[in-house]
């Protein structure tokens, strides 16, 4: 072992070195296509598991016992750390994070206060210890993960999902200082998290800005990446892969590698030799099958997990993944053949 | 005057031609930013107005009269001739298009017959002969409009908006001779559409592929693009300006204009000179201003107004206008101002 990863397939690829073969997990993984996970969960809502160690790490393990991933990642929600936090936040199913009291005012900062990781989030970090001492034995690390500063700020400024983020645009245009603040304020609470999750055994992160990808490139450099940068850098000292997610980011994606990323996210929009030739060498590229793909007749998910593979040959690093989550209608039958399909991959060049 | 445009500033930067200073339009300049509009409107419903060929064509001039936008553009909706023919869709406000028998099976290809123009869309049409009326004295050309058919498919396939297009694409790859009868069917009836459109006055037209954003551009190229071709293709010996629109299909540029744009819409995720360089010369560009961005403090709307302008400069045809359409709780005198702030441009080159 040298790090915490030689042996680990993923972590090599993270660092872009040799692989046996290419490295695949799904985000998502834990989470509605698994019969398994619906029964664990049961009417329960998503705090509620997250605020169970024993459940949650359950929840982890789950999709690495059935499809025979190359990384777990942590059963948890970007919001998971403000709803702990008492911050007003809850998670609705099928809509998602909701902020009865949306932020817009300088006096909604106060409502955020410095996270105290061993207390705030002791389940989550509980669950970490739990998850790593069964993926340990199968040689699998456990991603931790958190959102990045502008997504979750998205949330709290919208009060909830949003097509358009326009309260947030208006609210990082019109008070720029306010919305330093509070994305700095979400930055400390991020990274305080992301390191107490390492501490407790993560031997990789994600960070997920989900929604950057509705900022051009300016509101991005300005508004959004200093804090993502805050997060990632602060990181740095810790030598575990940080990998830099989001949607709809083609044009970010030299901005994504450069606030701090060892990895980073592409979705399907973008084949993997543009993003290499954007995001340039030195950094590994995650991703980009179509979520909606693989709910296609299982010969064109082949087909497609090779194009995928095909493009990423002689690249440098990369880990398959979907562009975003599993979606729940997914049969996860689908999911364990792409792994299969991934491991026996070889490249006719 | 040159077929259709001398001496019309927005026609002529369609077509690549100098102008005394760069036109603007906003998709969405006919809606609810407007209280005049909201007067006329009322509690219709938008197929009650689309039906009124009196009412269309007044909402049609509002925002020229107001704001001395550079073009008109007819109210209408991507759905109409949909809706027109008695295809079962309804539009809901707030929601948009709803189809509550979704398509997804062979026999639902037959609730698609030929468009009959001159029958079916009868009051769209005399909407445009009276909107051209009122615009001749005022030299203000008028676009007419058509949703793209994979747009217009995937309304009809989700049977409403949505976030995965899941349904979508699985149709798509499961049945692809199907999905190819979808698009084509749908493709004949927006160039008859657009056709008798341009006979009835409109002098130059946007197919709006508004959601083909979420495609790679495998897929646009296998299941969209041809049928959007098909579309553009079959307009070509009208001599009129075609614009081409879509919201996030940055990796799709240059394939949109080689499907036979003359103008291709750029959203504001992608600066305009990465634009041209994806797209390359001859075709124009049209674009790309946040519509959030409208709801910000002045100043920052006049800075990003400004550096719209300062893109542009020197990559040959530009049209202004904004990345999407106007978001209903826009200033009206903020649009007002972008007009004046971009006629009054002057490059410092």
């Amino acid at each position: 072992m040298r790090d915490h990863g030689t042996g680990s397939p993923f972590l090599d690829a993270c660092h872009g070195r040799p692989v046996p073969f290419t490295p695949v997990w799904f985000m998502r993984q834990a989470g509605r296509s698994l019969p398994e996970y619906r029964a664990a969960r049961g009417d329960g809502d998503i705090l509620e598991a997250i605020r169970c160690p024993e459940l949650a790490a359950e929840l982890t393990l789950q999709p690495v016992r059935r499809h025979g991933v190359d990384a777990a990642i942590l059963f948890s929600d970007i919001m998971a750390p403000l709803a702990l936090m008492g911050v007003g936040v809850e998670i609705v199913p099928g809509r998602g994070p909701v902020v009865a009291e949306p932020f817009r005012t300088k006096a909604d900062l106060a409502r955020l206060r410095p996270l105290e990781a061993e207390v705030d989030v002791a389940p989550v970090l509980e669950a970490v210890r739990l998850a790593r001492r069964e993926l340990d034995p199968m040689g699998v690390p456990l991603i931790g993960f958190a959102g990045a500063p502008f997504t979750v700020a998205s949330y709290l400024v919208e009060g909830g999902p949003s097509r358009t983020y326009a309260a947030t645009k208006v609210l990082m245009h019109s008070e720029p200082a306010l919305w330093e603040a509070l994305v700095g304020a979400l930055a400390d609470i991020s990274l305080g998290f992301l390191r107490a999750q390492v501490t407790a055994g993560a031997q990789a992160v994600q960070l997920f800005d989900s929604w950057a990808g509705t900022l051009g490139t300016e509101d991005y450099r300005t508004h959004a990446m200093p804090a993502s940068a805050r997060v990632l850098g602060g990181l740095a000292d810790l030598g575990i892969p940080r990998i830099h997610f989001g949607v709809g980011t083609g044009e970010l994606l030299a901005d994504m590698a450069a606030a701090g990323a060892d990895v980073v996210g592409v979705d399907w929009r973008v084949q993997l030799g543009v993003a290499r030739s954007r995001v340039g060498p030195g950094v590994a590229l995650q991703g980009n099958l179509d979520p909606a793909l693989c709910l296609a007749p299982l010969p064109v998910v082949e087909q497609r997990v090779r194009k995928v593979l095909d493009d990423a040959a002689g690249l440098g690093g990369h880990v398959f993944n979907l562009g975003h989550g599993v979606l729940p209608e997914t049969d996860p039958g689908t999911l364990t053949r792409i792994v299969e399909w991934v491991h026996a991959y070889q490249h006719r060049g």
